[in-house]
């Protein structure tokens, strides 16, 4: 039987980064919240979060599902993943935009279908029409 | 040469559910949390989003990284993110109790490994130990 996903989700690891960025939790969260609005994304809320010594963790809810960020400035490494639940977003936007952000100098990348179902079952749902004040 | 990864990162998808415990946003939150404390997660902060007419969107910061929940209860399917930088949480009991709670009929789960670096230039880092106010 045919079948969709509801969503997809890029995972990234960026590797080489600039260590200084990687660790100033401010300058993460803006990179974040302008690599969401270069993607089309739609806000909802966000959190970021810094570790001591170093690194930080932070996510940007967004109306298409998530973004999430953890960052190893020891190692000059990043985790990032973005989860989308509507074609109106460009997940490939925030790829790029933080691996010249970061500084890296190398990147890997893979894209998963999340939540199949039976192609039958799928009707018009798009998360980023439903989106009401929480 | 050897390699050691940074993080580990269980994603689950979860089928055949109850669609109201996956369309009830505070019963989302707690159940959550709950599995987030089992697992001796430290928990940071979180939020949680419900979307009109269905479906919710959740992230749980915990100090070993992030768990993230989107349902689609007109599917009867949640997917679930569990990332995790220490050792000292055991991510299989929140799959394992989730399951339970959701009432799933099938469960689909892979853990990656995430941020990946040569072994030799590894520390003892560990983020739960370093978790400070933000």
């Amino acid at each position: 039987m045919e079948e969709l996903s509801l969503g997809k989700h890029l995972l990234i690891e960026y590797y080489g980064c600039d260590a200084e960025v990687l660790n100033d939790r401010d300058r993460i969260r803006d990179l974040l919240i302008e690599a969401a609005q270069r993607s089309r994304a739609t806000i909802v809320t966000d959190v970021f979060h810094q570790f001591n010594p170093h690194g930080i963790s932070g996510v940007v809810v967004i109306a298409e599902s998530h973004l999430a960020i953890h960052t190893w400035p020891e190692h000059r490494c990043a985790s990032v993943d973005i989860f989308s639940c509507s074609d109106k977003m460009t997940p490939s936007v925030i790829r790029d935009f933080l691996a010249e952000q970061f500084k890296a100098q190398e990147i890997s990348s893979i894209e998963l279908k999340r939540g199949l179902i039976p192609a039958a079952t799928r009707g018009n749902e798009d998360r980023t029409v439903h989106l009401s004040p929480s």
